[in-house]
C-alpha cells in the first residue's frame, strides 16, 4: 500500500430530519471501491430527528442540582436522560456512559451547530445501525462497494483536547487484532490492537473542520473493508479500570 | 483546503544509534513546505540509544511483587524507573505517568520490534526536544518548511484497542483552539480544543503498520504550521479527573 488520501465532500446542502443522505452524498462524490465515507455524528442525529427542544424539557431536582447556577438545568436533564450511567461529575461537567456504552462528556449532547436555536442535538439511538442503513444504501445505488462510519468528537482523560472517534460503523474492520502476528524479529506482538475506525475518524476530522459545515469525508486508498461495529469497542465494564 | 494525502516514507534502512535519521528521510522523500513528516518513536529511541539490556537490570523488591509469576520483574523494574507515577497496577499491567508527563501502560517501555533480543526500548527521555532537532535539520537541509510529530501507541480508557498520539512535536499546532469562534448559527463553541496533532499521528499510523517496519510517513497537503509542543497535551494533575 503506498497511501491513502482524505477529502471534503462539499456541496452538500444543510441537513433535515429525513433528508436522503444517500442521494445527497452521491450527487457530490463519485464513490469508489473500499472508499471509507465518513458522517459526523450530527449530520445523522439531524435526520433522524434526534433534535429537543429545550423548553420541552422539565428538569428534575437532581439536574437542577448539578446545573447549579452556571448551567441550564434543561440540558443537564437532557443529558441525564441519555445516560446509562454517570462516570463523574464536576458541575457543570457531566461524563457519562450512553446507552450503547460510549463514556462521553454530556453523554453527547450538544448545542452547538444546531440549526434551530434553543434546540439540543442528541447522539443516534443505534449509530452502527445509521452506518449500516447508509452504507447498503451507497452501496446500493453506487454499485461500490464502501464502508461508513460515524464519527463524535470526544475529550479524554489525562489529554487536552477532543479527538474525533468512531461511535457506528459498517462494512469496515474496526478493531484490527495484530496479536500473534511475528514482528521483524520474531517477538510476538503484544496488546496490538489498533483501533482503526477511531484512527480514520481523527484522519477526517482534520478535514471536516468544526466551522465548515462538512459533515461527510471521504476516505480513499485503505484497504480496510470488513464487518466490524463500533459496539465492539467499549471496554467492558469489570475489565474497565478507570469507571 | 481540498484535502490531504499520507504516504509512508519507503527504502529507510534498519537505524541504530547515531544514525542521521534526517539524511535517510530525505534520501528517500522529496519534502515540500508544510508537510508533517510523523516518526515512531522507537525509531528515534533506537537513534538516542535509548535500548537497554534485560541482563544489566536488578529488579527492586516492588517490581518482584508486581511482576508475580508471570511477567520478567526485569522488565518491571525497567518501567518503574521510566515512571514519576504509578497511575494504575493490574499485575502485570501498570500503567504510569511518564517524566515528561505521559500517561500510558508499562511508561512506554517496549519488547517487540528491537533489533537485539532480551533488550527493551524505552521513550526518548525528551521528544518534543527530538523532534525539534529533527525539525531544524530537515529544514535547513531541504530548504523547506517542514513539521515533525513523533508518535507512540497508546491504549486509553473506556476504548479498546490502541491508536496512535503525539508524545513530541515542532514546527505545527498541536492543540488548535476553536474557542470563541461562532458556528454557523452564531452559537460560541464550547470545548472545542482539537488534538490535531494526535489525530495526524493516527492518521499516520494507518499506512505506518507495525509490521512492516516503516517507522517514518508523510502528511501532505495540511496547513498546520505552528509552534506548538506536544507538552501542552497532559492534563494537569489537579485538573484530572481520571488519576
Amino acid at each position: 500500500m503506498s497511501g491513502y488520501s482524505v477529502f471534503p465532500v462539499t456541496g452538500l446542502p444543510e441537513l433535515g430530519k429525513g433528508d436522503d443522505l444517500a442521494a445527497m452524498i452521491l450527487e457530490c462524490v463519485e464513490l469508489e471501491d473500499g472508499d471509507i465515507v465518513v458522517v459526523a455524528q450530527k449530520a445523522i442525529s439531524k435526520i433522524e430527528g434526534r433534535i429537543v427542544r429545550l423548553d420541552d424539557i422539565e428538569p428534575s431536582e437532581q439536574a437542577r442540582e448539578i446545573a447549579g447556577d452556571e448551567e441550564d438545568p434543561r440540558r443537564i436533564e437532557a443529558i441525564l436522560r441519555e445516560a446509562k450511567s454517570i462516570v463523574r461529575i464536576r458541575p457543570p461537567l457531566v461524563i457519562c456512559e450512553t446507552h450503547d456504552g460510549f463514556i462521553c462528556a454530556s453523554a453527547g449532547v450538544d448545542a452547538s451547530n444546531t440549526t434551530e436555536p434553543d434546540t439540543l442535538i442528541l447522539l443516534p439511538v443505534d449509530s452502527d445501525a445509521s452506518a449500516a442503513v447508509l452504507r447498503d444504501t451507497l452501496n446500493e445505488r453506487s454499485e461500490r462497494e464502501v464502508g461508513v462510519i460515524v464519527t463524535d468528537s470526544f475529550g479524554r482523560p489525562w489529554r487536552q483536547g477532543t479527538i474525533d472517534v468512531a461511535i457506528g460503523a459498517a462494512g469496515i474492520v474496526v478493531l484490527q487484532d495484530m496479536r500473534g502476528q511475528q514482528d521483524s524479529v520474531g517477538h510476538e506482538l503484544r496488546s496490538t490492537v489498533i483501533a482503526v475506525a477511531d484512527e480514520i475518524a481523527s484522519a477526517a476530522q482534520l478535514v471536516a473542520g468544526k466551522l465548515d459545515r462538512i459533515p461527510v469525508t471521504i476516505v480513499r486508498g485503505l484497504d480496510l473493508r470488513g464487518d466490524g461495529r463500533a459496539q465492539e469497542i467499549p471496554v467492558p465494564a469489570e475489565r474497565d479500570l478507570f469507571r
